[in-house]
This record gives structure tokens, C-alpha cells and sequence, in this order.
């Protein structure tokens, strides 16, 4: 086992095998990532595919002094076992010491702590400026692919890569046939072009951005990888090295089913069967997946736009299908999900956006300035939106708050349960007057009552009348409320009032005016960071009366792979503190 | 004068003249430019080039039927002209009554609002995308151009178009072989090889993206035109008119001096002289330009990076080229600025991006994702971050502090003087742990001393020390704040302690501790939105306490050509509202 991998403590001992041991090692590489990605999960396609070229780089390259910046760095796993990294992938007590992207605090190798894709042309062109203006004579290595070219800021890195460097650059595009989902978009059909004519194609998308290219059909084939990477090391221009992989290559249900194995959770390797059935019980995400299929069976005017996030919902390739036209993935291109959804709302049609909150904000000159000036009623939904889904630094949901409730004309809904997240989205669908966005709750289902009358924009909901202290516990913190409030009722024997706010963009002035009639302070409960979040501008209508307003939330901070029940009471807001909080705030 | 123009009533009255008439109207539409452009300026260039073109579209297309969706719509006055609104260009008392960008609210003939670039082709699509879905038969036209195609939205758009769309779409594209100031990127080449070989090259920008294409060399030539359009209306899939244009045509100082003459000040249209010198005196622009320009001078590492704004900073052809491999300009591309600006500083260089602070919001997860996660020291220097200045809706400087204030490890300086924003123009540029964005003043230029010591992040200056009130002036309102302590101790007899925060993104909790002493209420003025500001900060950080804080600033909306002063009285930001609200506050 690990025959010479185990010999293998950083990339300069790969420049010492032979080619024979080199394939050793590819075989090697494989087994550690299924003793991780079996064990705890991650993403399986992209590296498995490529873990020959990843060999080749650091055969040829002279990491870290050469520069290799990896696009949708989930494509790096082969890269960190190399660079003295392996025991986050063949120890299993040590796997919480590899982060699942590059992460330059663990490695010299690793020059950006990216999770969002298209980012490594862009990055290059900056290091390789850098390099000209400080006289390096390193080569900067981009490697992209995997669905990545879709996105704006790849094309816009193309585009300048073609012009304003004149030195050293390689862009490594992997192309593996695929997105997340499949691919979509023009550019991948001249990316099958230029693959079925071995890279002879007259017409070539990366040319007409004005770069020089060569094809190679097999980047899974060691000895030749490395014969293409010597062919273009040191390159004084910037270069295109186009690389068919296998996504997936040496685990065939990978292979056969990409979309599935691109990520995957701890699974039998048998069998390929995950140990946990994600799409078993009732989730927030199953809920408004089946809405929105729903929907498009009722009304032939509503389209789903997504930018290549599906899977998010677990929506499966025959549910899209289900769908028709009415379907529409636009590849990894968040501006263009808004964009394009703006104009279907223009005109007349009833579009949903769908993806990911971390990702959103990759759009947020379109739904700030195509969408919300515009006032097109588009309805943008977001998964993870919450502490306590996604943990990694690059995908963090604590930010939507914060980062869109400040735009005007845009109403946020944050429900705090089933009942609500299907009224709202029903309701957000429906109307033709607001841009809406819907931040989904990161907590198991609650069911409960609701009105579900949004008419009235900013109208919070009373859910239990009090007095003294009144608590707003916004979207899934709104069950921490409830809670809260038990304990107050038991602590401090009174009832407090309990307000659900539904809405996380503007206060609603006439429950807070009333609310000073009776009560001496308000707590407010959400689940985002504080800046710039809803707590605080409850604290600012209140600024000059005497109402005593205490915001919970998180800290302005990009937390990494943290424990959500320690961080919450890192924070002050575990039952007993709050509870001595609220001990200081009111009169007893 | 206005022989054909004033029979022009409305679009359809272009249908019925002959081509000869046509060309009158030609003429005619270029007096009307003349006539408003001379008096309140304006966008020249894109207009006058466009005029033969836009005639063509409404003599061939049925708009408002057929659907003519305008990039950077600061091009579209020929189209306003046509479509009902010439008095705006003609009557000078009407001038106020057309805004300068397509606005819906104007006319059925405009359907976004919009005044950021590389939106048409995926407005575009989403309409298209509508119409398939409700079963109509109209044409979808973007007109695109200008520079406009280097934008990641602009490029995501083709690339969806290309594939997704399976019916009627028709992309113009302007191409005037310039941007605001020269185009910038690998696409241009291509373009230029397109012009060159009429169409034919087989390496072909647009085909890459999949998508269907003709050429057309005289953009400018009404019958041309019209046969082209004749061409690809009711085309059955999406079609690309590349068309060839003379920015400025009509003109021949605009015609020879095209990035001049892209946007114009009131002018003499005998000598081509504009009646106001911008670069007249001091202004904060200018200081941060040659700011700029000096540090280029004085180190090698230093680069200046803009997404096609030098024009914002009156940075001329000469000053840039001065700078050498030290200035790049990538194109309107934001996103590609503030990666290759993280990719840059992470190499070893000091990398300055420069734009307006509107534009920046379009590379909002570069700077979040990209360089904050990062923690690279880019310095983003961002112009117009005021109510005082663009007062377009499209173009509004009021967002920045509560759009990037709330992001994690960046920096947000809002400087009050000159001093000040020399000061933390070179702190930012010669530190290595921040990012640092700087929000430029819209006020005239102020001098005071200032210790420029900004190694204690949120460190705030107490600018006079006193009692009862302490008054927070952000950036340019701390003239304001100013201002209100003199008029305190006049009305009320003491002196109010002034502070000046110099830092928008977060707060110094010693400062405001130690304020609790001896202050009874604290006032905060910025130059932006309220909500997710930073007077809400300061309101948060005080809700247990007793001490009273009133924030002003701007309410969360989308303003449109308002009156500075006039808006801030509605806002009770004139003096004697704020007495009065003083009066409540404190103990007298």
C-alpha cells in the first residue's frame, strides 16, 4: 500500500522517479483519495481525473517558486498529496488537517484560498504582472476547467490574457466534458470542436481571445503530460494547453455517472452507495425543490434559472427534464442567471433563480442594477444560507443578510418555516411589483402555522404577545427565540413577546413604535453577521429612545470548518448567557 | 432646421419616409445632439455613431412590439429621439425631461433601466426565453458595442446565447473599434481581423460561442442597414450583426479624438472647447491622480490597474503612458481588475485598482472571495463615493460604504481632507496585511493636518474634545459635523466633542466606551445609505447603554437626478432640523 507514495514528503521527490514509478504513484494517489473521500467525502470526479496531470505539473515545474494557481481548487487534492500533504488523505486522524481547497496556510504550494470557480486566469495575469515588474523568471501556471470557462471572470481573464501580457503564462484548461452538472454554453461545443479535430479546428475559442494554444487528447497519460508541460515550460508568451482528462477515471461508476461522483458524501466503495441517503426526510432544500417543480407543471409562464447548481437541490437529471423549457442552466455564470432572469420578468414570464447564497454574490452589480432599479419581479433563491451548512471559509452562507438586505427595492425573506418558505416563494412568484430573494434556512424542518400574507412589505409577525422584553428571532433563529423565551418565562417569570420578522430588509415601524408602550428591551436574533444585518438597524431605530436594543449574531469574520454549537456560545448566545444578558437589560 | 425631425412624432413615423428623407433625419438627429450636448453634455461619441443604425432598427423592427434592448445605454439618444422624446434634445427647457440612459419610465420603447455596460445580450436572452414561453413572435435585439464586450456579463450573455437559446435573438454589435478610453483584450484583435477580412476569417470571436454571424462593414450607411436588419429580422435562432461604425461621426473633432469626445462637458461647438475646465484647480481627483503617477515614478513595483476608468481621474493617454508596464487598463472588466490586483500583490507587488465606486460593485466576490479571504494588500481606490456627484439612479455613489464595509478583513477608509486621503492613499499602497478600499470625497477639496497613523485598524481621531454630544463626521460629512458643533455651542452653549472615524468598517470600542463618561448622545453623518452603514454600527455598539445616538444619512433607495441640498433638508440633514433633533437628545 502506497509503495511510493510513501516515499513521497514533497513535490521535489517526485522529480526523482522513474516513469514506471510515476504511474506507481498515480495508482497510490488514487487509493488515498478513496481512503478519504469514502471516509469523509468530498470531491471525487475532478480529482480523480486529474491526478496524472497534477503528477506531470510537479514533475516539471518547480513549485513553489513556479506559480501553479488552481481554478475550483477542488481540483487539487492529487496537488496537496504531492506537496507534503498526503496524511490529510492516507491517516484518518489527520484527515481534518487538509482544508478541501488550496489553502496557503497549510502549504507554500497553495496560493489562494479560492472555492468559487473561475478565478485562476484572472489571478495569473496579476502574478505574472508582478513577476515582470519585480524581474522574476518564474513561470505562472492556471489551471482551469471543470465547467469553470463560463463564468465572467475567466472570460474576462481570457480577454486580457490574450492582450496585456506579453511574458510567460500558461492556462491549463482541463477539459473533461463537464460542469458540476453537464456543461452548457457555446464555448463547450468549440470545446468539442477543437476535440474531435485534435485541436485542428480553424475556428478556436481560445485564439479568438487572441492566445496561442496547443491540444493534447490524453492529460490522463503521464508521459505525455510531461512531454507537453516540458514543451511549454518557460513559454515567453501566454499559452493555452487544452487537456482532454476522464472525470472520474479509475472508479468507473465516476465515470459513468459524472454529475453524481463530482462530489460526493462518505460512500461504500463497493457498492458506490453513500452511507447516508441525503435526499431521505423532509428538508428545507427538498421542499422547494418539489415547489418549484410544482410550478412548472402549473404554469407554463414560469421559468427556473440556475447557474449550474442543481445539485444543491438535489434535483435530478429527469427531474430537470421534467421541466422543458422551462428549465433553463446557464453554466457556472451568476450574472447572466440574474441578468437573464431579469429580462424573463421584463417580459412577463415568472422566473426563480437557484443556486447557492455564497455563490450569489458573484452577481451582485445584476441583481443590484439589472434586477432591483429595474424592479422586475424576479424570485432569487438561495440554499445554505446559514451557519450551519456549508463551513468552509469560501462557502460560508453567513454573509447574505448583510450583503444583499441593503439594496434597495429587494425584499429578503428569511423563513423560519416550512409553511413559510412555501408561502413566500408562492407568494414571490406570484406578485409583479418586487425583486425577492428567499435565504433558506440551515436548520432541520420546523412546521408551524403562517399567514402567509407578505403584502405588506416589512410587516414582522407577532407570534406570542408579552411584555418587558420583546424577542425577534429572524428565520431559522427564530426557534432559538421561541426558546429563549421559555427560559425567560421560567428564569425570570414573564411572558416576553415573540416576534418573527419574516423580512431581514426593513424594520417595521409601527410594531416597534407600539412596542415601547410596553416593553423595556429587544433582542435580536439572526443568523449572519452583524454588520450591516438586520439587528442593527433595529438598534438604530431605537437609537434615541430608551428602548435597550441587544443584537445577536455572528462576528464580521471568515470563520473556516468551525464547530456550530461552539461558536454560537464563543459568541454569547448559548441559553444561559443570553439569559444574563437579559437579567442586565430589564427591570426584575 | 428640423425639417424631418418635426414630422418624427414616434417610431412608426420613421416607416413612412423614403431613404433620401431618411438621410435628412439623419442629419436632423445629429442638430438635436448637438443642440442639448453643446448646453448639458453628455455622451457624444457612442451617440453620434450610432445614428444611421438606430434609424435603421426602428425603420425595419416594431418596437415597442419587437423588443430593442440597449448596452450601455448611454448610446441609445438617437433611439430616444425616434421614439418620442425629441423635445428633450430640441426644446431647451425640456432638457430635464429625457435622462440620459434608457429609462422605462420615459417611454414603452426603453425596457431597463440601465447605465452599467454588458447587460444587453443577457437582459436579451431572458426576453427571449419569456417570449418562448408565452407563445410570442416578436423580435429580441441587444445592441451591444462600445467596449462593452470585455465585461464578464457581456461574455456569460454570448455564451448562454449560443446554446440555450433556440429561437429568435439578434445581438448588434457596435463596433467603433474603441471603449470609453482604447479597447483593451485579445477580443479586439480578433475584431479588427473580422473587420479586416470582412467577415470571413475563420477564426471567428462569436462563432467560438456558437453562435450564427454576418458582418457588415458601413454601420453608418441607412440603406445598409436597413437591408441588413431586413435581413435577420424574424431569424429563427440567434444571429451576430457585426457592424463597423465611426464613433463621434458627424464631428470631426470627435471623430479624431474619440476617447475625448466619449462624454462631453457643455462645449463651444466652433472650437470643440469645453466651457468649464475640469481639471481646473484642485480637486480630490486630481490629488489621488498624481498620487498615482508618482508612486509609478518612485516604485517599480507599484501598478495601477483600471477597468477602463483613467477618464474618471482625467488620467490622460500621455500620464498613462508615462507609467509604462506600471498601468494596465483590462477593459471594462471589474471583476478581472480586482483578481489580477489580488494575484499581483499576492506576487510581491503593490497593486492599485482605480474606477468608480458604482462600477466596483460588479467585482463584488472578487474583492470578498478573491482578495478579502485572501487577505491580499490591494488598495482599491474608488471614485464618485458621494451623494454630491453622480446623481444618475444607474450611477449613484451612495452604496459603497454599506456594500463593502461589512466584508470581513477589508479595510474602508473614507477620508475628510487632503491630507487625509494623500495619507491613506500611500499607508494602503505600502502596507502588507490589508486590503484597503478608499471611498473618494464628492466634496471640494479640504485641507487639515492629520497624523496619517492608521496601524490601529478603526482607530478613530478625536478631532475636538467636549461634552454632552459627540458628533462622528464620516469622510465628506465630517465638514458637516463640523459645521453642527459650531452651531451647537451657539445655540446650546458648549462645545460638542467632533470625531472624525477616517475608518468606515468598524468601530474603536475604546473611543465609544470612553465616550459613555461624560456623552449623553452621539451623532453619526455619512455619506451613504443608513441601512448597513456605519452609524448602525455605532447605534448596535451602544443599544444596552444609555447613551442616545441619532444616525444621519440617506434612506436605502434608488435616487434618480435629485437636488443635493434640497434632498438633504428632506432628509432633516440641514442645520436646523438637526438642532431641533439635538435639542430632544441631551439634557440642556
Amino acid at each position: 500500500m502506497y509503495e511510493v507514495l510513501n516515499e513521497i514528503n514533497g513535490a521535489e521527490d517526485v522529480k526523482k522517479l522513474s516513469l514506471e514509478e510515476l504511474e506507481i504513484l498515480a495508482e497510490d494517489i488514487r487509493e488515498a483519495l478513496f481512503n478519504r473521500l469514502t471516509k469523509v467525502g468530498g470531491h471525487f470526479g475532478p480529482n480523480f481525473g486529474m491526478v496524472e496531470a497534477e503528477i506531470a505539473l510537479h514533475y516539471v515545474f518547480d513549485s513553489p517558486k513556479d506559480k501553479i494557481i488552481f481554478d475550483v481548487s477542488h481540483q487539487s487534492y492529487p496537488h496537496k498529496i504531492i506537496t507534503g500533504r498526503k496524511n490529510g488523505y492516507i491517516v484518518d486522524e489527520d484527515f481534518g488537517e487538509d482544508s478541501g481547497y488550496t489553502n496557503p496556510d497549510e502549504s507554500e504550494h497553495d496560493l489562494f484560498n479560492v472555492g468559487h470557480t473561475s478565478t485562476s486566469v484572472s489571478l495569473a495575469t496579476g502574478m505574472a504582472k508582478a513577476r515582470d515588474l519585480l524581474g522574476g523568471e518564474e513561470n505562472v501556471i492556471a489551471v482551469i476547467g471543470d465547467g469553470s470557462l463560463s463564468g465572467g471572470e475567466a472570460l474576462e481573464g481570457l480577454n486580457v490574457a490574450g492582450s496585456e501580457i506579453k511574458s510567460n503564462l500558461i492556462i491549463v484548461v482541463n477539459d473533461n466534458q463537464q460542469s458540476i452538472s453537464e456543461t452548457h454554453g457555446g464555448i463547450y461545443r468549440n470545446l468539442k470542436e477543437l476535440r474531435e479535430t485534435k485541436g485542428k479546428s480553424e475556428n478556436n475559442f481560445f485564439k479568438a481571445f487572441g492566445l496561442d494554444y496547443i491540444y493534447t487528447e490524453d492529460g490522463n497519460d503521464i508521459e505525455n503530460m510531461i512531454r507537453i508541460f516540458e514543451e511549454v515550460k518557460d513559454i515567453d508568451h501566454p499559452i493555452v494547453v487544452h487537456m482532454n482528462t476522464v472525470k472520474g477515471k479509475g472508479y468507473e461508476p465516476a465515470v459513468e455517472n459524472r454529475e453524481y461522483w463530482h462530489w460526493t458524501m462518505p460512500f461504500d466503495r463497493d457498492t458506490g452507495k453513500p452511507f447516508v441517503d441525503l435526499n431521505a426526510g423532509e428538508t428545507y432544500t427538498n421542499i422547494a425543490k418539489k415547489f418549484i417543480l410544482e410550478k412548472a407543471k402549473q404554469d407554463s409562464s414560469f421559468v427556473a434559472i440556475t447557474p449550474n447548481m442543481p445539485g444543491s437541490f438535489a434535483m435530478s437529471q429527469k427531474e430537470r427534464e421534467s421541466m422543458g423549457e422551462q428549465f433553463v442552466d446557464v453554466g457556472i455564470a451568476e450574472e447572466q442567471a440574474a441578468a437573464m432572469a431579469s429580462g424573463a420578468a421584463k417580459a412577463g414570464a415568472k422566473p426563480l433563480v437557484f443556486t447557492n447564497v455564497t455563490f450569489m454574490q458573484r452577481a451582485y452589480d445584476q441583481i443590484s442594477h439589472d434586477i432591483c432599479i429595474n424592479k422586475n419581479p424576479v424570485t432569487i433563491l438561495l440554499n445554505h444560507a446559514s451557519f450551519n451548512t456549508l463551513r468552509d471559509v469560501t462557502h460560508l452562507g453567513i454573509f447574505g443578510i448583510a450583503e444583499f438586505s441593503n439594496i434597495p427595492n429587494l425584499v429578503v425573506f428569511c423563513p423560519s418555516s416550512k409553511e413559510e418558505l412555501l408561502g413566500m416563494l408562492d407568494w414571490s412568484v406570484e406578485q409583479r411589483r418586487h425583486p425577492v430573494m428567499i435565504l433558506m434556512p440551515g436548520n432541520k424542518v420546523s412546521c408551524r402555522p403562517s399567514d402567509n400574507n407578505y403584502d405588506i412589505i416589512n410587516k414582522f409577525r407577532v407570534e406570542r404577545k408579552g411584555k418587558k422584553l420583546a424577542i425577534l428571532g429572524l428565520g431559522d433563529f427564530f426557534q432559538m427565540g421561541e426558546a429563549l423565551a421559555e427560559a425567560v418565562k421560567e428564569r425570570f417569570g414573564f411572558e416576553p413577546t415573540v416576534i418573527n420578522p419574516r423580512f431581514a430588509s426593513g424594520v417595521d415601524a409601527e410594531l416597534l413604535e407600539k412596542l415601547k408602550e410596553n416593553h423595556e428591551a429587544v433582542i435580536t436574533l439572526e443568523d449572519g453577521i452583524l454588520d450591516g444585518g438586520f439587528g442593527q438597524k433595529i438598534a438604530s431605530f431605537y437609537g434615541t429612545s430608551d428602548m435597550k436594543v441587544k443584537n445577536y449574531g455572528l462576528k464580521k469574520e471568515f470563520y473556516d470548518r468551525y464547530n456550530p454549537k461552539e461558536l454560537l456560545a464563543s459568541l454569547g448566545m448559548d441559553k444561559e448567557s443570553m439569559l444574563g444578558d437579559i437579567g442586565t437589560l430589564i427591570s426584575l
